[in-house]
């Protein structure tokens, strides 16, 4: 672990004492993992919890050209700038805001605003690949995996598409079977051994939260 | 086994001398099982082959109403005609020839046409339920499962679905969890233990069909 000596003193937040403790939610792409962040932050509330997305920390890559760009693995844990992330992680520790990037998914760029992040006891990290990144894995202190077959998620992911982002049904069987599939079965599927929990993601997920939120104010 | 000595001796095809052997070939909704059937009968040829599928067999429902129909579960064992199955199969080890039923799945009733069915040296026996069909699969000279993964069937399903039988993906996705899907586990998955081969029905149907044939060649 890091010392805080290194963080810039000026933005130390003095009322967060405690190290935040760090919840780390993943699984594959439509198990349900941002829902169970997002539910799990809305119970304990703005005061006691953040999440942080992984999504948020892909490369920028306006140094290459668009062609370039379209070719890039997004599905491969070296599209993410880890060290970022790292460095963060460790900042929220020592009770410091942090700068979220804000990614434009359309352009492979990062945009000039950023996204202030204040520390809080509890910080829910969530991200396909979380648990693939040996580095940010270490800094866990809860590591959850939400586990769902591979055709509900496909199925999941398809609604979604098709209704929320007017994509067509060819489309997102193309993109499923050229990187989504390989790279879940690569890299996502084999860091479920490193869960300290495996919940099944097509359990009510407000019954999933209830139960992480007794574990976490365990911790 | 039964004797022929019930058959009626006035269509016993008496060029057919050897006992054909029977291939079941079984899988999960779109596991290729049909194609895999249909590839092997095409390079055996019809003069030495056959296929028998087990959908021909539904029970005829026309004595319900039409409520009544649509509410059968025609993904459990129960809706099958397996005593008429068993009865052909063993006309056709008896070189007789048999009447498939013709099975109308828009009234779930049989038509009044049958199809005449020839003893072949090879009877190739297709179905998603075939394996989990106690007295059918004590018949089989040769036990073939095709195993695909629950997402790629899902996807050949719903492409075949839209495309070819102008279904909406809603209606695909409801069938899917209400029948399918639930169906495959308690029946269907359970009856690959049954199997003498497990293929994988993302290989090659060609390759395959050849390996097959080679070992049919052999029994």
């Amino acid at each position: 672990m890091l010392s805080c000596l290194g963080v810039d003193d000026d933005f130390m937040d003095t009322s967060i004492r405690l190290t935040p403790t760090l919840i780390g939610v993943s699984g594959g792409s439509g198990s349900g993992k941002t829902t169970l962040a997002a539910a799990i932050h809305k119970r304990l509330g703005d005061d006691r919890s953040t999440v942080l997305r992984l999504d948020s920390y892909y490369k920028d890559l306006s140094h290459l050209s668009l062609e370039e760009r379209a070719g890039v693995n997004f599905d491969h844990p070296d599209a993410l700038e880890v060290q970022l992330l790292i460095q963060q992680i460790h900042q929220l520790r020592c009770g410091k805001a942090v700068e979220v990037p804000s990614y434009d998914f359309t352009t492979h760029t990062r945009r000039p605003e950023t996204l202030t992040l204040q520390p809080k006891a509890v910080v829910l990290i969530e991200g396909i690949l979380l648990l693939a990144l040996d580095p940010i894995r270490s800094l866990l202190n809860l590591k959850v995996f939400v586990d769902v077959p591979a055709d509900i998620r496909f199925i999941r992911r398809l609604v979604r598409d098709v209704q929320e982002r007017g994509r067509t049904v060819d489309s997102c069987i193309q993109q499923y079977y050229a990187t989504t599939r390989p790279m879940h079965f690569a890299w996502v599927e084999p860091s479920k051994v490193f869960a300290d929990m495996v919940v099944s993601g097509e359990e009510q997920i407000e019954t999933l939260a209830t139960l992480l939120i007794e574990h976490i104010e365990n911790l």
